[in-house]
C-alpha cells in the first residue's frame, strides 16, 4: 500500500497529484503543520529535513518531490507517466525532472525573496534564463514530452502553478495556458475535491 | 556512442567521472568557457541554458548533471550504479539523486554568497539541516547505499569533493572521508589524469 504524508496546503499537493493520476490505491496520513507534526521525533526518524512530502510503499521510505514521482512513475508503469529506460524521450524526462528543483525553484525563490541571482558557479542560472528555457520546453506543447503527458508535467506544472499562485512567476501565456491544461484534468480536479473535502472536514 | 560536451575544469567533471565509472566508450568534445563557447548559437540549440555538461547519446540529448547520471546508470546497467527500478533501495537511490541539486547546492551557495536560507516556502531548508541529513546519510557508509558505490555518490561526492575544495562546505570529518574515498577510486584517478593531460595539451 503507497501512503503519503500529507498537508493539503503544503507542497505535497504535487505527489498527492501524482498519485491520482497513477490510479494506484493509497492513504494518507495527515500532516498538521502548523502543530509542527513535521518537526517531531517521531517524523524526523521517516524524514530528518523534517518536511513533506514522504511517500511511504511497504518498507521503503522515498522524500525529496521529485524524486517520489519518478520513482512511482517507473514502479508503476501501467498508468504511462514516465518513458521507459530504453525509449528515446527517457533524457528528456529525466532532464525536467531534475530542472525543476534544480533551476526553476531556486530561481523562484531568488525572485520571491527579491535578490541576486548568485555567480555563474551556482548551477541554475539567472531566472531569464531558466523562464526562456521552460517557454522553450513548453513549445510545441501540449505537454513537456510532447502529445505525452508525464510525470515532468505533475511536476513542473504543480510548480508552475504554486509560483504563478504566489505572484512570484511571470505571467508568461505559455506557462498560464500550460497550467490551465494541468486544472482541467479529471486527476488535478479530484485531487483538489479531495483535499478541499479533507479542510473542511 | 556517448559524448561528452566537458570542460576539465568545470562541473562536467562530474559526468566525466561518471563515464570512467561506467566503463563505456565515451568521446569529448572540449569547450572552452573563457572564449564562451557554451554561449553560441550553435551551442544554445542543445542547450539553451548554455552551461555544460551536455552527454549526447547517438540522438538523444540530455542535460542536467544528475538526470545525465540516472540516464547513464539505467541505460548501462552493466556497471550496477543503479539499482533496479523494483530494487528496495531504488528510493533511496532517487532521493539522493535529487537531494544533491534540490537542497545540497542551493544551500551551499547560500553559505558560499553570504546569505540568509529564504524562508521555508523554499523547499531545501536550512544548511545545518541539509548537511545534517547527509551527515547521517553517510552513517553507517562507506557509500550512500551502505557497501553498495552508486551514481548517488559521483553526484554527491563529487559536489562534496568540489564545495570542500572552495571552502564553502564545513569540512565535517564525515564529509572529508567520503571525498577522500571517491578520490581513491580507480575511476576518478584515472578521470583526473585524462583532465590534466587535456589540460596540459
Amino acid at each position: 500500500m503507497l501512503t503519503l504524508y500529507h498537508n493539503p496546503q503544503s507542497r505535497s499537493t504535487t505527489v498527492h497529484l501524482m498519485l491520482h493520476e497513477l490510479g494506484e490505491p493509497f492513504e494518507i496520513v495527515p500532516i498538521d503543520l502548523k502543530a509542527g507534526e513535521h518537526k517531531l521525533p517521531e517524523f524526523l526518524k521517516i524524514n530528518p529535513m523534517g518536511k513533506i512530502p514522504v511517500l511511504r510503499d511497504g518498507d521503503v521510505i522515498v522524500t525529496e518531490t521529485p524524486a517520489i514521482l519518478v520513482y512511482l512513475a517507473d514502479k508503476y508503469p501501467k498508468a504511462g507517466l514516465a518513458p521507459a529506460i530504453d525509449a528515446p524521450d527517457r533524457g528528456t524526462f529525466l532532464r525536467w525532472m531534475f530542472f525543476y528543483g534544480s533551476c526553476v525553484e531556486p530561481a523562484s525563490i531568488d525572485i520571491a525573496v527579491k535578490r541576486e541571482t548568485p555567480p555563474t558557479f551556482a548551477g541554475w542560472g539567472t531566472p531569464e534564463n531558466v523562464f526562456d528555457t521552460l517557454s522553450a520546453g513548453l513549445k510545441p506543447g501540449p505537454w513537456l514530452l510532447g502529445a505525452r503527458f508525464s510525470a515532468a508535467d505533475v511536476m513542473v506544472g504543480s510548480g508552475l502553478a504554486y509560483m504563478l499562485g504566489f505572484g512570484v512567476l511571470p505571467p508568461r501565456p505559455e506557462f498560464v495556458d500550460y497550467v490551465a491544461r494541468l486544472e482541467a484534468r479529471p486527476a488535478r480536479i479530484a485531487a483538489k475535491a479531495a483535499d478541499a473535502a479533507r479542510l473542511a472536514g
